[in-house]
């Protein structure tokens, strides 16, 4: 009896695994990721120096990404027949061994491997390893503090429409947007509507060798990979009567 | 010529440390930490089985905690000394060694660190490791998913005002409350009011041996630790119109 293993891989850089998903990496015998039709997948380069020999590869490969719009009924359909596939073939491979199922980030925030979790529920023990957030190692790439005192912190998505975008940024102090790609000129609009430009940075590709960092006001908004995340780093903002120190976690 | 290097120590689970964070712990010949007075220290306990014979120890011990009101001018005065002092002293060590500083969490996101990163600035070359945030360890202890689709995460402060915490909480689709403790009262109502009670989870020393899990509609709200987390976990909205697709992640 095997169990099906999500191990979080963290933003990019292998060394920010942690201890328990590096060693899940390395000893699998059978290892499974997503991946668009005919890429390498960023899950699979990411492990690239850390399989074991005789490895057992599966590709998780999705039937469509781009090509049909993603509210269409058909989208749904083809989705969800991929996810019940793969969750039939997962338990079918954790009734006799472990199968490590790779996964970008943290597994439970904003993950595909979320749609094969609770299809999994009672046909196959899953275990799930967190992994330090793609955002995370954003904010570690631009070296300053991301929040302090009682900032709040949202985390919003390039995909919501321009009004919803903005009201949230002008109701925060830190804000982090993911799905960003050809949403980025909206998401600099929703910015600059809210009075966040000067604070607002573009991380791509961050942790990895070819990460770039750049000014939101400077960034060219029309050339963003989808992986790039924006930020707006908070101000330490304190409220004016407050019993609670912030030493006191010092427990 | 040595650095300081910050460690992010994860949510509490040596083994969720990163590989890079491991290894400079295991490799250390300094280590400084902060603690309370009189307190083993939450970081020191989480490194106990993984320091190097012979480690230096620099316990850096809050001044005060909550003995007087955190928005006193001798508040912040014995507090500003405190971290004057300890920059004083890690520059100096970091002058012929590298010194590891050891921080819960992620250290750049809401951390004791971020007062030293900013004195450290152009007396010692610093290095911070990221860490596995503790909301992220929480929110896998729960179990669940913790944002799907186009959800917003909003993360909140206990220590704000009741009428702000309620705002926020309504505004948004999954939430995290830290610095929770003594302000457990006013997070309930605050989620009560924006009708998410059903939805919330008091999460305590999430992923650490004594972990303990309760659905926050049953929790004791006059007996929680100041580290615990609340968590209400986001739906899975997703946008009436959108071109894109989260497949479109794959590339």
């Amino acid at each position: 009896m095997g169990k099906v293993i999500c191990a979080g891989l963290g933003p990019g850089d292998p060394d920010l695994i942690s201890v328990r998903a590096d060693r899940a990496i390395r000893g699998a015998r059978q290892i499974a990721y997503f991946r668009k039709k005919g890429r390498a997948g960023q899950a699979r380069r990411i492990v690239s120096d850390m399989l074991a020999a005789g490895v057992t590869e599966h590709a998780m490969e999705y039937p469509v990404t781009t090509e049909i719009p993603f509210a269409s009924p058909e989208y749904n359909r083809l989705l969800a027949a991929f996810y019940d596939d793969w969750t039939t073939r997962l338990a079918a491979l954790a009734a006799t061994d472990d199968i490590v199922v790779l996964c970008e980030g943290d597994p439970l925030f904003y993950g595909s491997f979320m749609h094969l979790h609770t299809r999994l529920q009672g046909l196959a023990e899953v275990e799930v390893i967190p992994g330090i957030p793609g955002m995370t190692g954003c904010w570690n790439v631009v070296g300053r503090p991301m929040t302090w005192g009682d900032d709040a912190m949202t985390v919003l998505m390039g995909t919501l429409p321009e009004p919803d975008l903005t009201r949230h940024i002008a109701a925060t102090d830190a804000v982090v947007v993911m799905k960003t790609g050809r949403n980025l000129p909206k998401i600099a609009r929703a910015i600059a509507s809210a009075g966040r430009m000067d604070d607002a940075w573009l991380v791509e590709r961050g942790t990895m060798p070819n990460q770039r960092v750049t000014p939101l006001a400077q960034a060219d908004l029309e050339a963003c990979p989808y992986f790039a995340t924006v930020l707006v780093h908070g101000n330490g903002r304190r409220p004016q009567i407050n019993p609670l120190a912030d030493a006191e976690a010092a427990e």
